[in-house]
């Protein structure tokens, strides 16, 4: 009888990680029907952490309104965990990528939702904040959240206004003293998946306004306005990796909110208690929708390998694709990686059959290792 | 340090045996550089099986000119092993579907080439005659070939004639004669990997005469061409398993030249000395190019596994695209299987990457295996 300990991402657009979790668990139970089963859904700070977070520890799902990506109230949400002091907000409820359908442009989308989100959980005697970046629709440096929490931002002429990615290289002057009153002695944690840095050619406009909707002029204006907060706001804390996530809003949290930032991966595994399941596992799968060269960076198939190597367990990665450029993950940690694709057929197709075929391939990973112990 | 044995059947049309074995090799070799790997590959009995044979046994490569599938002349070829009495025939060398291109018929194409293949090795004094049907253009009961060995067919008028597909039913008397007299001492052993009877719902007609071109009408002619040839030649032979291989090659082989039938898959592995490699390999790498239940009968992949479990070795099959309803594949010997299929892209796409997608997939079950014997 052997323990497993299932700790996949989502497949974005595909399952979620619960739904990957129910469907290895039920390819372990077809070959190994007494295994001792573990299952941490997580997720890498960005989608999905709140629902992560309350799971794991408990709480309330707050649901209020708040500005969308364009200034329109949305139905938003965030969760107050079971100490009744600790908020945890995914920015993606404000501005995800999800909620602008195809109107993708990250120059005008804002992030002031989630400062509004900041302000009710402060509201509400909340005195820790996490902030979970990822699946961002902006490129703001986070500009609307410290606008929404107080901050003033002027131009050359001395009007105020709320810089989005075309405008921040408007900005001439700051000012943040009612937001750092309005937020004193709250606590900031920043969780990100991304190690980027806030400007320059890895930085959040060159990798990621493209999947955003920025063509290659818009992305150099963006990467210019990201430059330009930098010099106006503090230029050392550009540098900090993290810093270009979500568009910079790791920048902003930490510019603005003084936050700490964090690998989204590794506070998830903490705060599920990961490390004491890790002990109990004699196997541990972990995966994602693709693995690729990205993967290797806070991801949580490899902040799942890290560990797990550390602890000599044997870690199988089964996800949707494998690109080329992987071959770091088996250093990083990772004992083998297996496709869930069975048949030769495209990704829409694919898509359909992955709750079965992932069931199926888990069976398969798992008649291997039962095979090779006798 | 392991020892690993490949023995994998081709993946038709993308890569032959002997490219699968160099695909594996390069993938075990990436992860246990100093395994010790034995390649054996096979075929079922099919295209493949002359270059098979004479690599496992030795001997020589014989080219003439013979009949192809519509009585035209074409370069054939047949081996003859090293001991100089034995003979290897495929018979898709004569009556291969590769050689009818987009004219696919049924109803008119001959094995009257394998029958000419046969007098050649007769007459360069082969005791012993292998023939291995598989991936046939033909539907003639092995009526080409009998004519073409010295049998006579009449019809009703009395006339003299080689029967084809779609006139085995105007057969109304057979003369064998002149063929036993030429194929006297000689011992024919014919090859198969199917074990459908002549005719009816399981025969040959029913089950692959549609692969070969034919439509409705035209398959339940077929079938009816094949029952008569039953009745005027002997019905009991009809329903022997393996009769209905290639088109009733299977019977025709049986019924004017006496021959045993075999599994090809078993002949192969009895003659490349499978069993002694076997004693010696931790583990055992099989594929081919789809497993669907139609390879449960007599294929390589469960040909191989079941003497794996005999011997108590575990058996991975590596393949291309994995259809449902394999499940007894893992009662009969196969520990487990996994597909090369490592994005999600249609097959012409797949086909070109299979060799290296091969190759990365049988290094991850390596590190798989080996991090589990940790």
């Amino acid at each position: 009888m052997s323990t497993y300990l299932l700790v996949p991402d989502s497949f974005k657009g595909t399952m979620t990680s619960r739904e990957v979790c129910r469907a290895m668990e039920r390819g372990l139970r077809c070959v190994d029907a007494n295994a001792v089963v573990y299952s941490i859904p997580v997720s890498d700070g960005g989608e999905g952490s709140v629902e992560a977070f309350l799971m794991a520890l408990g709480g309330e799902k707050i649901e209020i309104k708040a500005s969308g990506p364009f200034f329109d109230k949305i139905d938003a949400f965030y969760g107050i965990l079971s100490d009744g002091e600790t908020a945890v907000i995914e920015m993606a409820a404000c501005a995800g990528l999800p909620l602008v359908y195809d109107r993708r442009d990250p120059g005008r989308t804002t992030t002031f939702g989630v400062g509004e989100l900041i302000l009710d959980a402060i509201e509400r005697k909340c005195r820790r904040i996490i902030i979970c970046l990822g699946g961002s629709a902006t490129n703001d440096g986070g500009c609307g959240a410290a606008a929404a929490a107080g901050a003033r931002f002027f131009d050359a002429s001395g009007k105020v206004f709320v810089p989005t990615g075309c405008t921040l290289s408007e900005i001439a002057k700051i000012d943040t003293s009612a937001l750092r009153e309005r937020t004193k002695g709250v606590e900031f944690v920043t969780l990100c998946d991304v190690n980027n840095v806030l400007f320059g050619p890895s930085g959040a406009a060159s990798i990621f306004a493209p999947q955003k909707g920025a063509d290659e002029g818009q992305t150099a204006l963006l990467d210019d306005g990201l430059r330009h907060l930098a010099e106006v706001e503090g230029h050392s804390l550009a540098n900090t990796l993290g810093a270009g996530a979500a568009g910079g809003m790791g920048f902003g949290m930490l510019a603005f909110f003084s936050s700490k930032l964090r690998m989204g991966i590794d506070a998830m595994l903490d705060i599920s208690g990961f490390d004491k399941r890790l002990e109990e596992a004699d196997y541990v799968f972990t995966g994602e929708g693709r693995i690729d060269p990205q993967s290797m960076h806070g991801k949580v198939v490899i902040g799942v390998a890290k560990r797990a190597k550390r602890a000599g367990k044997p870690v199988i990665a089964v996800v949707g694709d494998i690109s080329d450029g992987i071959e770091p993950a088996y250093t990083l940690g990772v004992t083998s990686i297996f496709s869930i694709n069975r048949v030769a057929v495209e990704k829409s197709a694919a898509r359909k059959r992955a709750p079965g075929d992932m069931a199926l391939t888990v069976a398969d990973v798992t008649r291997l290792i039962q095979g090779c112990k006798k």
